[in-house]
């Protein structure tokens, strides 16, 4: 089958004939693809980022971000059957940990995670697990929904366990409202009364926040915090869910915050560095959030499938994937690319 | 009445004869001071560290861990009765506000703090609130438990808020075995079954801590970390309180929690410093933790009655309150220096 | 003042005028009534049915749905001022049990209750309390809220309550469309995307449930419970809220309900009469509902301004008192009957 | 091997020389037995309770309380290996379905129930999955700890989850001080600081309890409920565990329930009947409670390791299983008969 491989580090990735992947495994599901999304992850990859984490073998097929229908099944698969519409949890988890028996599956102590250490879906056929497949509502198709796989299903955790705590009348200020912001802030209105406060730099972003059901835009100018400060009575917010986590969000976000209040870390690269005593004597709380447990990914296709989640694309067939990749660094992508068969 | 009071920063405490408070708001209720807990935050009042964040203007009584016997009340006050002993909650609160109104009073909008922005009690009397009054156990003596009222009442709330997650087989690492740590032990002991393990630089502390129940004790000599890891299987605590919060205490701690782990801050003084992308990896959380609520001394007082909860106290005469203050810096105090009538 | 009082079981209420009631107490708030909801228990309070139970003394003021402005405050009021428009909590609770410490106000250990035990607000005026009153919003008038009260706020309790176990994926089944279910539909909404079953025995309050969001209408009609588990996949619904209690409502509801499902008991009437073996098997919960608390109303209100609960309501100056309950009576009130000024 | 088999309804226990089990599937675990328990419920089937509810085709081997070690593997089994001593969850599940994968797979869409529905432990071999197989500590014997799997199992279930909202100065009403109560009271003490109440028709039992650590115990003679309410101060407890569930318990327990408490219906027999008005005007909660989780056995099985809950046993050789069946029906067995090889 068609297969596209990372052959080195700080190369292009290129298209090869590999053999396709087959059951060998009782809980083996073979996935034809319908579509994998083109994420910044994959740039990060390429330029060797993930070359020690990972500890991956070249060349390996990239893509991790996944959707199609069933092609084969290992025989204790009981769950999907052949020609069901799926999408794909990014990792294979072993289901026997203690984390997997309570549900919190994430926490796996012995997990694959195809495209990342092992090959993924910028292919024909991908292999996963019986464990990592999600049947899909008859109304989606796996090309739209492929981006919600990993980086909507980030969005979806941060923002269903955020919800947990929101009640009527509290406020929840969203930073950064590009792709993982945008299915955040469709999820928070899914999920809670809250008064959303969007911010990000973007002026556009922000308009589009305010479209898809933020009540207030702020654009992070210099007077934000200010802005934030009025909006929400001098008091800050109940909860600050940051998807940006880099280029001082993190101090502009704790500035925003109530007390009492939890900040969500979405978004990274700048260390959070605040004083002990802030954290104290406002008793404020960091939540970590990683990417979302199969739970949660059956939970974000229910909203997708009511309509209440919405991504936009733009689909490439698999050969133009280095279209694909060019124009998602030169910023030309509004929503996510997705590679179709 | 006699009461010692802050007569300017720099320089030593004075006792003066000043008016005793009386009723004069509907739910005023005067305490007749049974023993007063001297506190390192006196010292830091004398040194000015507080002056500008608390307000208050001199002279006036200082002492905010008190107990005692109630001596009059206003009109409007139903809880307690001339006569009954009670513990004093350090906050007099405004039982309106929203956090009021959920029982989370600590964040109340409004407070007062005697002792800190008002008159305390090293003295004779102390006026407070009805709002601020817990009825203790005829089995209780004022003078044994006002050291509860802040210190112990901090860490009540952290222990008991790190207790409802953990599950037997979970793992707790208390950092501090101090006043604050001794405490909390006690509490996570009576109302958890997981696992502690309690680190802390002084070693006649570990065995002290040892002795009072924990289950593993660990000198933090530059392989504590390694010691921890290994006593949990390599993976970290499920839950760090970390009752130090300086000298390195956070990165050490950090290192020594499991993934999914919760780090309670309760001691204070550097800065959480941590990657964005550890704390996301990980998904761990930072759990600010400030005084307990109402509810939580009442609870408190419940496993001080029951012998769940001890303190070591030494005991002077108010009079003697220089001495007091010279035997907690001179590091000559066991447990809690009390002043008593 | 002019006050709709009750002057004996089994008769009619009287238009009375009586002394206008006073500020006696430091908490005290005279609220100058806007609109008072005319409640089916009203009806029942006239046939005695609450005369062993209240113990008030005829004659006394009837009316427990309140709304107006406030007229005049207690010494120690801090939390509304003359002028506020305000609506006003079912219950004064005494702000120092342990219930109230918690913020769970309604199971206060001694509460009173206007318009049941003591004066109520078909009057002029009312003497409640400053725990008892919550600011509206500019853009909500008292006639048009004050049914949202006690009728609204128990339906606003209990469809919070649930909607904190409902997951995008899960069905709450509402049984009985009328007063309480209409403003339990509408909470269920904003504060959960799970799946909205309606059931009630008149068609036409059927279709108003859809119009308002619910995603499916089904009529009692004895097939329904077939029809319930034809739209869960034969599972039964993870939640089922019974805004009715009685004439087999409660049956039917289990029967409608999943494994490990919870059963929100509202509506009363009937018997809970199900097998121990059943309650186990499934491990279903059967949950009790009261009147919300404090922040419950606090919470109700911030939806009503949003717009997102809406209640229609019939309009009839105060001293048409015996019109609005001839007209409940009959049957002829369409949403709730509101006695103006 | 031998196995005890039931070879008819009314007739007795046979025992037979069957073929062992064999590993057929990926994930199946064949146990060799150590100890299996002998429960009521095993008289119950005999009496053909059972049979229309299971299904299951005579004859077969009885028996669903089992300990041993592992003898044998699947292929996909990586969580045990041949040689460990484990204890068997009584549930084989999918860990497919929407309630294994969140944890609460006692709600297993497709579960199978050895000793009840297929082959069980009265027997040399059993065969179970990977998924039901919990590692013991060296220091426990299976004969020891076999009864702990589903006995035992439900009581730690219950116990648990009524421990999570316990906090000091609440009580907690157990009745039964039989079998299941006396795991319940020693779970109760490891995992909360709340009074115990011990409740039992039998003053040797309630003395019993008392000794394990239950504060109050109090022999239900007539006087039983009184005296409960005379020990919470008349407002009752705010958490009944009831581990009987017939002969007038359910009544007796909820006159014992404090408002807004939590009824647990463990043991089975007679109804729940009790009028909506007091569940929603108490606003009280009846919670069913089912056996246990595989992670409640993994925390079960932590605290037998520590010592907390213990459980005393008399062992019969296999062959000599209808003396244990007739010393159980005779009310012989002090704790729990254990068949051994």
């Amino acid at each position: 089958m068609k297969a596209v491989q990372v052959v080195g580090y700080g190369r292009n990735l290129e298209l090869a004939d590999v053999p396709a992947p087959e059951v060998s495994g009782p809980h083996d599901v073979i996935v034809k693809i319908g579509g994998a999304g083109v994420c910044r992850t994959d740039i990060h990859i390429l330029e060797g980022q993930w070359a020690e984490k990972s500890g991956v073998t070249l060349p390996y097929t990239i893509g991790h971000e996944n959707a199609g229908w069933v092609h084969a099944v290992g025989s204790a698969v009981t769950n999907v059957a052949e020609g069901d519409k799926v999408i794909v949890h990014p990792l294979v988890t072993c289901g026997l940990c203690r984390a997997c028996r309570a549900g919190d599956d994430v926490h796996c102590a012995q997990s694959d995670f195809p495209g990342i250490d092992t090959h993924g879906g910028y292919a024909e056929y991908l292999r996963t697990s019986a464990r990592s497949v999600v049947r899909i509502d008859d109304s989606l198709e796996p090309a739209d929904v492929a981006a919600l796989a990993d980086a909507g299903l980030t969005a979806y955790h941060a923002a269903a366990k955020a919800a947990r705590r929101l009640r009527p009348g509290d406020r929840c200020v969203v930073i950064g409202a590009g792709g993982l912001g945008h299915i955040g802030i469709q999820v928070l209105k899914a999920l809670t009364a809250a008064e959303l406060v969007v911010v990000d730099r973007n002026a556009d972003a922000v308009k589009l926040a305010v479209s898809i059901g933020a009540d207030h835009g702020v654009v992070a100018d210099g007077g934000h915090i200010d802005e934030v400060l009025g909006l929400t009575g001098g008091e800050g917010a109940e909860v600050v869910l940051d998807f940006v986590g880099e280029g001082g969000a993190t101090a502009d976000g704790v500035a925003m915050l109530r007390r009492a209040g939890d900040y969500h870390v979405v978004g990274y690269g700048e260390n959070i560095n605040v004083p002990t005593i802030d954290v104290i004597s406002a008793e404020i709380n960091f939540i970590g959030n990683l990417v979302g447990s199969y739970t949660d990914l059956c939970e974000l296709m229910v909203l997708a499938a009511q309509g209440r989640v919405r991504l936009h694309t733009v689909k490439y067939p698999l050969t133009r994937f280095q279209d694909a990749l060019d124009d998602l660094e030169a910023g030309k992508i509004r929503g996510r690319a997705i590679l179709t068969p």
